[in-house]
Parts: C-alpha cells; structure tokens; sequence
C-alpha cells in the first residue's frame, strides 16, 4: 500500500474530524453518536475524504469494493469507481434478491446477520471492505468472513472513523484484517 | 443541461440494460425484481453507469446530490464527488440522527415515512434526486418534497431503471419533476 504524501495527511484527517457531528444520547441514553453527515454534505469534505482512501488504496491492485450496509453504501461506491473498481453490497439479512451466503455475528443483546451474493465476488479478488465506523467491529468482521467464504483475500477494513474504546478495531486486528481509520473518537 | 455525446449514448444504455438481473418471484410471487449488483461488480459497466449520469450533469450547476434510502446512496455519492457536489441522504424514518423533517406516503396497502437532516440543503440550493429505480415513485416523490420544503430546487430525478408500467414517472411528471432514466422494463 503505498503511503499517503504527508503533506496532507494530518491536516486532511483532522479537516474530516472537525466535521464529525456528535448527537448525545442517540440512539439511546448514554450514547454519543457520530455523525458523519456534516461531511458528506460538504462538497469540499467529501472530495478531501475520498482522496485519503484513493492515496491509500491507489498502488494496491486491488479487484473490488465491499461496502456494508447502509453506511458503507456511501463511501465504498466512490472509491470503486474512483479506482475503478467493481462495488459489492454487504446487506442486512434478507434485503439481496439473488442466490446468498449468510453470516450471524452477536450483538450486546441478541445477534444479528449479512449477506452477500454468491458471484460477488471470485476466488483470489482483492477486496477492501468499507464501513463508515468501526464500533464493536461485528458488522465488518461478519463481511470479510463472508468475502473470504467466496475465496476473496481481504486486504483491509477501511472506515472513516474508529472508537478505540469499543474494542472493534483491536478484536479485528486480532483476527488478522488491517484496519485504516481517517480519525477517532474516545469515550463510548 | 448537455446532451450526453450522441456517440456514447445508445449503446452504453444498452449495455448497462443488458447487465440488470431480473429475478422472478422476488421479494414476492408475481414480481419481476430488477437487481443492478451485476452492473456495481462489473468495473466497466460502473465506469460507464456513471459516466452517463455525470456527462447528463456536468453542466447543470447544481449544489447538491440527494439519495434514496438505500440502494440511492450507491450512485448518488460517486456522482456527488465525481461533480464535486456535496452528497445529502434521504432516510426511512428513525435512522438519522439530528434534526430531521418527514414526510410520510402510501403504499399499496400502508404508509411509508422519509426522512432529511433540516440543515442538509439551503434554500436555493439546486438538486438532483438519485434513486436505482421508479416504480411506484413514492420514495422519490417524498422525497422531492422534503428538498423543497427545506427551499431547494429539484432539478430532475434520477435512476438507472423506469418501470413504466407501474405509473411512477408519468405521476413525478405530472407533478413537475422532470425524470432521467437510463433504461426501462416493461411488465410487472
């Protein structure tokens, strides 16, 4: 992978943080949820953000685009097309027409599933999948089990922003997917 | 705004016409879903999918690209970059998180509720309104009319598939939103 020029590395990622919105108590009580709407709708954000994902990912012969539903609809999409790549939909159970292969990971309280359709991808593909955020890292691990299922070597996770203190991204490092994050946030 | 070059025009539509999957008996007996995953996997056919929606756009001086909850937020992002536009997402009620307007609208046998941030478009701000396909044209009719509640101008609806049949773009129409579509279906 090549690097990005540091020029614009941490100049860029703190741009794309400033503009992370933070709601308190949404979706519940205790819950500090981030926004990254502000950032979308901001023409000059949104090229700034995918130009740090098209430096990270432009020498890395990858085949494909994995984004998870319905987030990683956002960002995956332009980068494939950016790289020119394909883009394959992750989706919550039951949303994909065609033939499907299925995971269940656990939430907090109960679990829940993804699919992917079965020709999404071929054997060897090199995938990255995208999500906008890595929490508990459920979600992105239940995907790259389904790319790897398929035979897709994933060569990373990539998301916009990373909470360190939900333990995703170190339980996924752990199960051996590399992680690119623009910014974190601390605290739950 | 442009004509698309008319040497590219006839055939790329077909192409991508070619690369929709119809699956029968899906998600219910009767129905003839159109899948447009094949066109998002295929490197070319995205590169050309979204060519014809940016030359259709590269004149057209609009701010803002708006995208339908979920399979709208695949081309509607790629399109906002690619026009260097800021992308804004309409949302089924309860997944946005910040202050939001509904819009609420029927379906055959219920109601359905859009949702938009109230800060997501200023007033006369231009817009296009991206979805994958009309067919009803419920989803893109709520949602043209919380862009112009909230002061802006919808310049046209978008998707990549019209099912004539089903009425839903000869009603936009009729109610004033001018429609590109890049290929259509006949039957149900």
């Amino acid at each position: 992978m090549s690097s990005i020029p540091s020029t614009i590395t941490p100049d860029a990622a703190q741009f794309i943080k400033d503009r992370v919105r933070t709601i308190d108590g949404w979706p519940q009580p205790g819950v500090q949820f981030r926004d990254i709407t502000p950032i979308l709708q901001d023409r000059r954000a949104l090229r700034t953000l995918i130009d740090l994902f098209v430096q990270r990912y432009i020498d890395a012969k990858l085949d494909t685009i994995a984004g998870l539903d319905a987030r990683g609809f956002i960002i995956g999409p332009i980068l494939a097309y950016e790289l020119s790549l394909g883009f394959v939909p992750i989706r919550k159970k039951g949303k994909l027409p065609y033939k499907t292969l299925s995971q269940s990971y656990e939430l907090e309280y109960a679990s829940a599933t993804v699919e992917i359709h079965e020709d999404a991808v071929k054997p060897g593909e090199r995938v990255v999948i995208v999500d906008d955020l890595i929490a508990t890292g459920g979600t992105m691990m239940a995907g790259t089990q389904l790319l790897k299922r398929l035979g897709a070597v994933v060569v990373e996770g990539a998301a916009i922003i990373d909470l360190p203190d939900l333990g995703g991204s170190r339980l996924l490092r752990d199960r051996g997917l590399p992680l690119y994050t623009v910014c974190e946030f601390r605290g739950h």
